[in-house]
């Protein structure tokens, strides 16, 4: 039901207010503190910016377990490259997901470590999946609070997505994203299609076929509009005659 | 060829060196500063963290037009609601147009105004457009630092995104985004050829085609895509048979 921000260790109350002062301008108001410094210091006030009572409500917690124990979705921040392999995803795609399962009535939390060493493994372990934050590589350390803002951006950008922009079903439900396997039989079941109009002929056209799905890879495709798009091929098969109308 | 950074009258130094960071981290070195405070103080350097060089090469300006001279595309950044109507869109749209300029061999430029006042009704006045960050109403003010981060953030996704999503012709240069009468073109034709197959029958079927046309407007279809899909359909419609096959 809600994005709960999670900074663990936090070492300088400026940055915990400079965060809250990012969770206001995001509309996103639960923060959680793990084994923070006093935070609640006249500069924490000073940097939220009017937003002391995100502050005055945060929650302390001894163990980060504790923080995540109803949370379905547990984001990591890092910008630390791991050695371990851990499945990762972009900062949209993880804020995507976030809004989606809140508004389906799930919990989620984003982690972000200690100001100068990140999450340690430990923390890394808990969480589902990893986020990248695309940066330039001379440059790659942003601060606390942004890194905050750009994810609360992205989670504010997807909500308001989802209220507008045909992913909710006539209940107000969130549609479900389609599978990759779906969005695969999407793709075969088009290029037989187009074939079979003689759009293009028997050779691959690999090139022309990657463009095309790159259109519908763009647009995230949602099981319905999968099924809609489908529905459609189907149409013209049938119209077009012959076997392998499905 | 670059997309510049220019402040207008900053107010702190420790703000402008936040700002540099904020670059850094996102790969983009041009800095204006517009009659700025005294910038290259302590604080502004340590804030800049490691960012020094975009300081040190910071161009100092008396009057901002001297810093737009040579820019086809000015975005302003205001939270100030302003009286008259001034044609606004989002970060994400402004920033894939500066991309979009910027690869195509013209410089673009994002203002940002005093910390505490915003740009004044004569910089809004030199701006080809304004931007809009969606934030919630209760806490609309963002640091400049993380406006700026923001704004940057989505310039070099959009940069990423030219790079590698199709929206590139062989040579290398930007396809341009198919105009909004190219797209309604397309959908006049998809709608055509859909009920031509009996996808849908003669009604309306409002609710669906949203749907359907949601696929693609999310897609944010380029020139050559409107090209490639009307293909398909003109190869559906000829092979379907009849008149209106185009």
């Amino acid at each position: 039901m809600s994005l709960r921000v999670v900074l663990v260790e936090p070492t300088h109350p400026g940055n915990v207010g400079a965060v809250a002062r990012a969770m206001g301008n995001m509309g996103v108001s639960e923060l959680i503190l793990v084994n923070p410094v006093d935070f609640l210091n006249e500069e924490a006030f000073a940097r939220s910016a009017n937003n002391e009572s995100i502050l005055e409500k945060a929650t302390v917690c001894g163990r980060l377990e504790e923080a995540l124990a109803d949370c379905s979705l547990i984001f990591g921040t890092s910008a630390r490259l791991r050695t371990i392999e851990w499945p990762s995803c972009s900062a949209r795609e993880a804020m995507n997901s976030a809004a989606m399962a809140v508004s389906k009535g799930s919990n989620a939390a984003i982690l972000f470590g200690p100001e100068r060493t990140g999450l340690a493994n430990e923390a890394v372990d808990l969480c589902t999946e990893l986020i990248r934050i695309p940066v330039d590589e001379k440059a790659p350390s942003i601060n606390l609070a942004g890194a905050v803002l750009i994810m609360l951006y992205e989670y504010h950008l997807a909500m308001l997505e989802l209220s507008s922009a045909g992913k909710l079903n006539v209940e107000g439900k969130v549609l479900d994203s389609a599978t990759s396997a779906q969005i695969q039989g999407f793709f075969d079941h088009l290029e037989k299609v187009i074939r079979k109009v003689e759009f293009i002929g028997n050779e691959p056209h690999i090139s022309l076929m990657r463009k095309i799905k790159r259109i519908f890879v763009r647009s995230q495709l949602t099981e319905d509009d999968v099924n809609i798009l489908r529905g459609i091929l189907t149409a013209v098969a049938k119209k077009v005659g012959g076997k392998d109308s499905q």
